[in-house]
C-alpha cells in the first residue's frame, strides 16, 4: 500500500447531488443550514447548488438565493455545477462563488447522445463557445474531465482506448486555447467501476498525462464506492468527490435512502483509521451527515453515523483500563 | 493486485445473523423459504441457524423446526452456530447439519469479560471440555478464530502482538488434543478493522501460521465493509463469511435496514467485475436478497440489488449497438 497519498483532499458536493433529487420539498433555509455546518467540519471546497432548468430540476429552483445567503468561511471554496452558458451566466452574476470554467467531456457516445442529443463533435464544438465564454469573462480554465469514464448503463463498459481517447479530446480542446489543465476527474456516474478498473484506468491515464492531478468522482449504487476509492488511494489519488451521508441516493432505487455518491464521512472514516489526513474533524462531518438526514427527511446510506465513530470508543475503553490498573 | 485469489468461496450467514435480530416475527416457514432459494444459488455453505437460549434470542426459538423442515441440497454444507454444549447437542441431535469441532478464543479480554463473564484462561478451560465433547462424539476439529480480532468497543484497537498471542492459544489448544487446524477466521465482530489493519493482521497471522487458510469474517457496521475485504483478497485471502442483504444489521443503529455483515451479492458482485469466480448465480443470489428484505419487512442495506446488477444493461447496450450497425 506504498502509493497512498499522505494528504486526501475531498470536495464535498452533497447539497448539490442531495438536493436537487429531493424536490421543490426542501426549505432554502435548511439547505444553507447544511451549507453552513458544513463549513465548520475542516472541508476546503463544498459545492452547493447547481444552475440548471429549474422545470426539470425543482430542488434547484432557489440555487440563486442558497447562493445569496449562504455565510462564506474564508477557508472554504464554494463552487456550483452548470451545464451551458446560462447556466454559468447565472452563476457568475451571484458573485457569491469561487468559480473555475472547465471541460467536460463524456467517455459515452450513447449517453451524450441521450442526456443531450449531441455526438461528441457537437459536445466538443459547444464546449468551444463555453471556453470562449468563460474566457471573455475573465475566468481561467484548469480542470477538466470524463463522465461515464468506466461504464454506461447505454454503452456498456468504457474501453480503456475509448477512455483515453476522450480524455486526449479534452486535452486537445484546451490545447487550442493555450490551457493548460492541473485537475481531471474521472466520473463514474453510473456506478460501473470496479476495483480493478479504477486502478487500470487511472495507472493508464497517468501513463498517458503524467502532469495531471487525478480527481475521483465514484456512486455507490451498486455498493463498491468505498472500495474504488481505496483501488484509488493505492495508486496514489489524493483528490475525491464525495457527498455527506451519501446524498445522491440513486432516483431508481426501490426505497430513498439508497446508495448515492461515495459517502464524505464513511471516507473520511476510512481515511483516518488508515493514517491518512484529510483535514476535517470528523465527528463535526458525522454531526452535519445526521442534520442532512434530519433535512432530507429519510434515512441516508451513510454507515458511520449510524455506526458510531471510533474515537470515543477508543477514548473510554483506555479509561476503562487505566482505572482497573490505578485500581490493582 | 497479483495476489488475488481466482476462486473466493463464500460462507453465507444471512440466515443465522438476520433472523436471531428479528425477535419471534419471522415465520419459520418463510425462513425455511430463504434457506432453501439461497441453496439454488451455487452457494457451497450456508449457516442457517443458532443454537442458543430461546429466551435471550427468541428469532431462534424455532431452530430445531428449521433444521427439520429445509431442504438439502447436495452441494450445500449446511452448518450453524452454538455457544455451549447445550447447543451443540441440539445440533447434533438434529442429525440434518454438516457439522464441525472448532475452536474460537476471543482477542479481547475485556470482550469475553462483558459477553461470557469468563477470562481467557476460564475460556481455554471450556473449549477444552467442548473439544473433548467433539471428539466423543466422533467429530473432527479443524477450524479454529478469532473473535474481536481487530479491535472491540470495550477493548479498544487490538494490537498485533495480542492477534497472534490469542491465536497461538487456539493453536496449542489444538495442539493439546493433536488436532491440526485447517482453517481459521478472524472476525471483526465490531467492525473496527480497515483495509490497512486487515492488510497488516493477514500478513502477520500468515507468516507465523503458514499452512492455514483464513478466512475473514466482516461487518459493514462503519461502511468499510467492502473495502476491507478488497484488503483481504488483495492479500490472498480466498474465504469469506458473508449475509445476504447485509442482514444481520446492527441492532444499536438508529433505522432498521443499517448495515450489518458484509454484504453477499455486493462482495460476490465485486469479485465477479474483478474478474474472480465464485461460483455464484448472480441474478439468482440478489433475487435471494430481494426475498430476504420481504421476509424481514423493511429495507436491507445491500446496494446492488437496489442499484441492479451489470449483466442486463451489459447485453442490453450490446444488442443497441449490433442493431445500431445492422441498421447503417
Amino acid at each position: 500500500m506504498s502509493d497512498l497519498p499522505s494528504l486526501v483532499r475531498i470536495n464535498e458536493e452533497g447539497p448539490r447531488e442531495g438536493f436537487q433529487l429531493e424536490g421543490a420539498g426542501v426549505p432554502t433555509d435548511r439547505k444553507i443550514e447544511l451549507i453552513d455546518r458544513l463549513s465548520e467540519t475542516g472541508l476546503k471546497q463544498i459545492q452547493i447548488v447547481s444552475f440548471v432548468n429549474p422545470k426539470r430540476v425543482p430542488g434547484m429552483a432557489d440555487a440563486g438565493e442558497v447562493v445569496g445567503r449562504y455565510r462564506r468561511h474564508p477557508n472554504v471554496r464554494y463552487t456550483a455545477l452548470w451545464l451551458n452558458d446560462q447556466g454559468f451566466n447565472r452563476a457568475l452574476a451571484t458573485n457569491r462563488l469561487d468559480l473555475g470554467g472547465r471541460i467536460v467531456l463524456c467517455a459515452s457516445p450513447a449517453f451524450l447522445k441521450r442526456n443531450a442529443n449531441m455526438t461528441l463533435d457537437e459536445n466538443i464544438a459547444s464546449h468551444r463557445k463555453q471556453i470562449r465564454n468563460y474566457l471573455d469573462k475573465g475566468l481561467t480554465v484548469t480542470h477538466g474531465g470524463l463522465q461515464a469514464a468506466f461504464g454506461c448503463n447505454f454503452e456498456g463498459d468504457i474501453s480503456l482506448h475509448q477512455l483515453l481517447s476522450t480524455a486526449s479530446d479534452v486535452f486537445k480542446l484546451a490545447s487550442e486555447f493555450g490551457l493548460k489543465l492541473k485537475t481531471f476527474v474521472l466520473a463514474d456516474t453510473m456506478a460501473w467501476a470496479n476495483p480493478t478498473s479504477v486502478h487500470r484506468s487511472v495507472v493508464a491515464f497517468r501513463n498517458k498525462f503524467p502532469d495531471v492531478e487525478v480527481i475521483l468522482h465514484l456512486h455507490d449504487t451498486r455498493g463498491l464506492g468505498v472500495a474504488n476509492a481505496l483501488a484509488g488511494l493505492q495508486v496514489g489519488v489524493a483528490n475525491f468527490d464525495t457527498a455527506v451521508g451519501g446524498l445522491g441516493g440513486c432516483p431508481f432505487a426501490a426505497h430513498k435512502g439508497a446508495a448515492g455518491n461515495l459517502c464524505t464521512e464513511d471516507f473520511v472514516f476510512m481515511c483516518h483509521e488508515m493514517g491518512l489526513e484529510t483535514g476535517i474533524d470528523l465527528d463535526a462531518l458525522i454531526d452535519a451527515a445526521r442534520l442532512a438526514q434530519d433535512i432530507i427527511g429519510h434515512p441516508l446510506p451513510g454507515c458511520v453515523m449510524q455506526g458510531g465513530n471510533l474515537g470515543t470508543l477508543r477514548q473510554s475503553a483506555k479509561a476503562a483500563k487505566s482505572e482497573a490498573s490505578a485500581v490493582s
